[in-house]
Formats: structure tokens, C-alpha cells, sequence
């Protein structure tokens, strides 16, 4: 089959026969916005042998690759519509390859509402690189940011942290356990709690360059300090046997990145709309620490002591 | 420097101060559509080794990058807005080249309006890959398609054909013929042709993959055939030239790619108008043949005889 032909069998049903991508036929595809709305735009690439193994299922990379976009545009509270797709494969990707990659953004479609507008497939002389850029909408004047964290609000986060870095782990080093395995490869994006957030949390982010870089972020947009309480920190049951089974450290998982939990900052008066928010939509919220003035991240130990880390998150060079 | 720096001293003045930005330090950007108008999307990969020669220089790769999307927006008859990068870098990018990239692009934002809206940089074990997601804007309703060619209509070219080709020879074979070579690797999108082809265009394509193969496009589409005389086909001086100097053949240059002219049909009606837009946008336009009912594209001799050719245009695999 020549670029054409792959396109028309094996992207094309991914349009959801959407008016909108013309069926990947034409230079590029028309987007209408609602009046009112504004467009959420995110762009993330992962390449083989840096950001997933080269080795991995292919409906594993296709699934991931399009979550980490989806969780930038559930970071910002927006609803999914569409992406892009720049697929740059090596020469011996096969059609069984492509159709498990293609079986891995289905799927991830089906949950998120999202369709494929348009992209494109080219040959590379070097390993698989994929690159997706996603879109969403939000009313306009009401994506969620990552400055506006206030003094005196509290921080949250989504679901439980370190799954993903210990996923890695696991599969790295063969330990066979699937659920932390599961949250590496396939994370689920918070939309519906991104959604839910408008109008009430002061910031948020997507973590997936690990917990305490990520809230250097808010910090800095914010100007503000970021106060987090290490026993507060939601650690699966997976995550909390292989911290007493291997030598990790906690620092460890919360510099390990790949969550795609959300982390929040909201004025405390709001701690009964967020705990309906996860009662509504089946994700776990808890509160692990607050902001207050300055500009940095603190970690504190049960007796409020600060635990010292060297390594924030994931340095991308 | 590490990704935060780079991001904030190199593309951080590519966004040209604009709010949609977020200043490069969000979950993704945000961008207002004018009500009443659709948004154009276009995503293209430029890989290094296949689609340009890894040791040209960074400048021209990133004009290059750049131009290849927003020739997709002016094929649509769209106005450029606003652009994502997805950079993924060998680690023996230094900061001279990111320097020399940033220059790139720069020079064609300033030529076409365009800024850069958000994106990605990553690492990659691979060589340089660029994946840009271009977005433009166009009146509800009046973006130019690929399919709408009518028996009867003529069948355009802009500019000359064939010199982006014959420009890769030169760079690869040394014949240092500093036109053709600036074709290819700074080529100029058609914006203004495009937009004012709004309306008077029945369809409209960019040409990238060759003469050929594209107009095979329109005219598949279209559902209809496309008559072209080849010595109709606008040559520049330096193709006419090298034409007679090298064993090259026409055919060559009219499947070699990396024109970025449009090619497009209007209703015989039209003349006039289309000749106001060449004097108007300083681009040359010719008539290079007509649509006529069938499926196929046929070449013609100056004695209206077919002319064979093998290779129809750049394959993607």
C-alpha cells in the first residue's frame, strides 16, 4: 500500500466520517467554533527510546500519545474535539503495526469524544516519532490557567501519584505488576473533572513531569509558594507495597512524572463543590497542601520538617 | 540551558507578545476564531534526511518547515493566524543552530503575518524531525477545495514549475545555481494568490508532490479529467537552461516536487479576473490546460499528442 492508500484505510475511519477532516483529503480541515467558545490548543510528541519504550504494543504508544494531549486540554477544563496526527514511522512498520496503533487511538476516541481532522505520515530514517496536536473548547474567558493561585487556597490532586513512574519500572524491569503497568501505558485524561474545575479551581495542570516540578510551575506563574504535605499525598496500594518492597524513595515517584492526574489550587470555601465533583465523576480528589506567599515548593514530613530532593522532574534534554 | 530556558529566550519572541500564547508556559494555547469564521488546520513533517539534506542550514530548514504549512493554508484560500511547533532535536543541537532556526522562522512570520501559538521540544535518539500545525482562517463557506473542477474549466499554474526540484540537484550535485536552489529551500507560499482566489477558484491545491501526481488529486476528487500542454507549463529561465545542459527530462521536473505554486481551475469567465490577481499580487499565473469529463490526467505534446511518464510524483513511501 502507498501513503494514500493507508490513509484511506486505516486513518480515515478514525474521522468518525467528520464533514470537518474532508476526508484527509484535502490540503488541510475547516474547525467551526461556536460562537462564544475559544479554541484549546496543545501539542505534545513522543519519540521511541525516550518517551515510551521502542519495544511497547503499539496500541499502547497510540493510546498514550494521544492521552498526554488530551490531559493538557483537560488541564486547561476544556472538552475535546479533535486532533492532528504527525506520524513519522521507520521503513519496517507493518500493516499489522499500523492497524494496533490505529485500534489504540480508537479506543482512547470512544472514551474522550475526540475524532481525527487531519495529520500527516512520513517515512523517517530514525525511530518512530509521533506527534499530536489536540484541540479542545472552552467558553470563552474560562480555561483553567496556571497562574491564579491565591495565598490561603488549598492544592489537590487527581487519582493517586508515582503509578506511572513505577509502571515504567515495572516493565523495565519485568515485575510484572499490571496495574501500575496499566497507568504507564494507558493513563486516563480527567476531562470531566477539568470540566467540572471552571469557575472554581484558581489554577491547575496536567502532572506529567512529575508532582514537584509540576507544582514549580504553578508556583511561578502563580508568584506564589507551593506548601506540600508528604503523608498527604494519594499513593496507590500498588505504589505503596513496591515503596516497602524495593529501595525507592517517595521523592522518587513524585519526580517520576507520566500521572496525567491534575493538580489544583482553590479557595478553601470550595472544598464541598470539589468533593461532589469526585463523588460525579468517579476520580478521587484529595488535598495535599496549600499556597501561600513566596516563590518556591516545599515538601514537608509529618512533623512539618522539609524533605530535601534533588531531582525536581523529567528534564527534557 | 535547559527546555524552560530555551523555550523563553529562543521561541518566546517567535510569539510576538500575542495573549493566545499564555507566553509559552501553559497546559496548551487559546485562540479566538472571529465569529462567522471557520478555522483552516494543516499539520507537516519535515524530516531530516528525507525531506531536506541534514547539513543544510538551520535557517533555510526552518523557512522551509514553515512555508511547506502555510502553502497548505494558502492552497485553502486561507489568512495565516497563528502556528504550533513540535521540535524533536538530535542532542548535538547547540544553541548557534536553535539561534539560526529561530531566525528561520522568524523571517517568514514577518512576510505572511503568522505567529507562533505554543507546541513541544523534545529529545530525540533520531535525526532532526519538525512537525508544524498551522492554522488560518477563512469566511464560513469559502475555503477552496480540491473537488468542485467543472468540465469546461481552465486548468492554472502560478509562478514556474520544476525549480525546487532542479534546486535539490544543484544543492546535491554542487552546480551552485543560487535561484533554483533558494526555491527549494526558502520557498514562497501563495497567500495573497490564494486568498484572492476566493469565489473565482472552483478548485485549489498546492503543489508539493509534483505537477502530476497533483493534479491527479484535483482531478480525483473533482471526478473529473485534467488536460495539461506541457508546453504550456511556465518554465524560469535557469529550468530552461538546465534543461538543456543536463540529461534531465520535463517529466522530471513535473513529478519532482517542492514547487508550493497553486494549481487551480476557474470557469473560462474568469480570465479577466485571474490576471488582475497576477498584476495585483505580483505573482506570474498561467492557463497550462483544461478539466474535461473522465478520471485521469493527460499530458500533451505541442501536436496534442499524450506524453509517458513512469513516476507521477513524491512518494511518501
Amino acid at each position: 500500500m502507498h501513503e494514500f492508500e493507508w490513509i484511506a484505510h486505516y486513518f480515515a475511519p478514525l474521522t468518525h466520517g467528520r464533514s470537518e477532516a474532508l476526508g484527509l483529503k484535502d490540503d488541510a480541515a475547516l474547525l467551526q467554533i461556536p460562537d462564544g467558545m475559544q479554541l484549546v490548543i496543545t501539542t505534545d510528541t513522543l519519540n521511541a527510546g525516550v518517551h515510551f519504550l521502542a519495544d511497547a504494543p503499539a496500541q499502547f504508544i497510540a493510546h498514550k500519545a494521544l492521552a498526554v494531549n488530551v490531559s493538557d486540554l483537560a488541564a486547561m477544563g476544556a472538552s475535546p474535539l479533535a486532533y492532528n496526527l504527525a506520524l513519522s514511522l521507520p521503513k519496517d512498520i507493518n500493516e499489522p503495526w499500523l492497524g494496533a496503533f490505529c485500534a489504540g487511538l480508537l479506543e482512547l476516541q470512544k472514551e474522550t469524544a475526540i475524532f481525527l481532522l487531519g495529520g500527516d505520515t512520513t517515512y523517517s530514517q530514525g525511530p518512530l516519532s509521533i506527534t499530536i496536536t489536540a484541540f479542545g473548547c472552552v467558553e470563552k474567558g474560562t480555561a483553567l490557567l496556571r497562574s491564579g493561585a491565591q495565598a490561603g487556597d488549598r492544592l489537590y490532586t487527581t487519582g493517586t501519584i508515582g503509578d506511572g513512574y513505577l509502571g515504567l519500572l515495572s516493565a523495565q524491569r519485568e515485575w510484572g505488576i499490571s496495574d501500575v503497568e496499566k497507568r504507564y501505558y494507558s493513563p486516563s485524561p480527567r476531562v470531566a473533572v477539568g470540566k467540572a474545575l471552571s469557575g472554581i479551581a484558581t489554577s491547575c495542570m496536567d502532572i506529567s513531569d512529575g508532582l514537584l516540578q509540576d507544582a514549580g510551575h504553578i508556583a511561578q506563574a502563580s508568584g506564589m509558594a507551593l506548601i506540600i504535605h508528604a503523608p498527604e499525598i494519594p499513593l496507590s496500594h500498588s505504589a505503596q507495597q513496591l515503596l516497602a518492597m524495593h529501595p525507592i524513595a517517595l521523592t522518587d515517584l513524585l519526580a517520576g512524572g507520566d500521572d496525567y492526574e491534575l493538580l489544583f489550587t482553590a479557595s478553601p470555601q470550595r472544598k464541598a463543590e470539589i468533593s461532589e465533583i469526585a463523588v460525579a465523576t468517579g476520580v478521587a480528589i484529595h488535598e495535599i497542601g496549600e499556597v501561600t506567599k513566596g516563590a518556591h515548593v516545599a515538601l514537608l514530613d509529618s512533623n512539618g520538617q522539609p524533605i530535601r530532593y534533588e531531582r525536581g522532574g523529567w528534564q527534557h534534554f
